[in-house]
């Protein structure tokens, strides 16, 4: 099973519409896949299910139960000022002792709207992830200038498909 | 005016104490000092004050408000994951556009209970501080090994104590 | 004094000629300014002027005097493999202890060939800087598209000249 | 073949016996490997054989034929300036286009005299070695304190060698 998580809580994202249509291309090539969206976080996660409230709250824990049942991860990365957002890490933080993504292995797709296509988040997903002994796939396709290169279904710009899909077949065999 | 920043919404953390002894340390050379303290974030503004509802949450709007009046900010920087809590990149991205941060100044200390002292996260804070136009002052302590380092009341470590009034002389020039 | 560190040993490189024009845009702010070109390093200096060698080779000397002379540094940095030169690094590894860069001052502007503009390369050399007490001005250009952007003589992109004046204006401030 | 860089030039380096080191641990557990020390890189490489003069150094072209041979690296850092060596980076500025590190798979192990264990330098050569398609192992060994911990034969601190042993078994399966 591979999870895809749209690292946004922000409704209705494109974070979330670029997930489905990486979905898309997942079961084209036989993959069994599940979505995880950040926007299904409880409003108050970040007391009601962190520190000593951690495993508290059902709702983050049947969230942080798709990490488990996972064998991989793809994170889709919006750039939030030059890093990830704040509530994929609060997430994380919240995630259960020792860590869930310990012997994991994770991709990522970095999305903006401006040029730079969340290379720093990723870099920074990056220290996290393996700290904690996720193993993270070289390739980490940036998609830059989405709103030019999404068009709410699908990526329209052939360069960032080849990326996807080279993506997906470095996944499968990962 | 300097704001010091417990970047932290855990519950009387050892984070927001040492954030009280670094204010003694600023008023005992003459400067005026507040500490804002993520544990007073409102439950909810994951949601509540972020995207759509950027701007609408009072109380957040209430901590955000002290970001504006300094001119000097001084985040005291635990370490979550091998990066900054999720929580402090929430609250940066729940501010306005454009940032407040811009053309301030930033001093970070870093806080761990192991012996990273929580560089790698400081390192990623200086990414966000810099693209949002904040200049970071280069001398960041790292004061690991916390526990056996602060006694609740004060930093006992005689090396930490010289690395801190060294920071605290470079941000007043800085 | 404010040195420009052309920061490629690379002969004859579009680097040193972007560290050329900033150099008239410097004087034409009525700031002294001299240029560092890593061109002019000795040809076996990784053995000749580093560890037992360190201080040995004159030419080496020569450059690294130009440092301990500035007050201000503005490091043009090429994007070489998603980071920055081994061979600038390599200079930085040859220079004394303690560092000449502690208590400076510095700016970098990111020069690319391709979409990121170095990006990468200048969080990390702000890594560099920072460890050894350098303070690093918050805007760093991001030049991409290097060959579109740049005639030889003078950049012709309007946003990348606005972007160069105002970190001149904030480095001489800073 | 498995091969372990020794990422200085720096003559007869500590790095270069914790490599020999590691060799031993891997041929115990049957692996087949051999060592690439920089330190026989040519004195004149970084312009010998960088540039118009990329692959005219049949000195450097032996080494990075080792390269290319392998289907694993495992890559010992030291920390130099809170990064890694810069003739580390100038190597691989030196290695052909496009990169032999593509799609291969590598290790690092950390070492310093001080306390932090080459962390940052670690996550910066990921940033390397992400961008030009190499995986990398989440595992990353900090052996700080390096003169109190190796005897210039072997690893005398437990830990470390349960964090060594992990890593290699880790390695192996990756």
């Amino acid at each position: 099973m591979i999870t895809i998580i749209s690292s946004t809580n922000r409704p209705a994202s494109v974070t979330r519409a670029i997930a489905d249509y990486y979905a898309t291309l997942l079961q084209e090539k036989g993959q069994e896949c599940q979505i995880l969206d950040l926007a299904a976080l409880p409003d108050d996660f970040t007391t009601s299910a962190l520190y000593d409230n951690s495993g508290k709250n059902e709702q983050f824990n049947k969230l942080s139960s798709m990490i488990k049942k996972s064998e991989k991860l793809v994170f889709m990365v919006p750039e939030y000022n030059n890093s990830y957002p704040g509530v994929l890490k609060a997430f994380i933080d919240g995630l259960d002792y020792p860590s869930p993504f310990k012997n994991k292995k994770a991709a990522m797709v970095g999305i903006s709207s401006g040029i730079q296509g969340s290379g720093m988040a990723m870099s920074h997903l990056t220290d996290v992830f393996n700290y904690l002994g996720m193993h993270v796939l070289a390739q980490k396709p940036r998609l830059a200038l989405i709103s030019k290169n999404f068009d709410g279904l699908k990526i329209t710009n052939k360069l960032y498909q080849e990326l996807l899909d080279e993506q997906i077949e470095q996944l499968i065999a990962f």
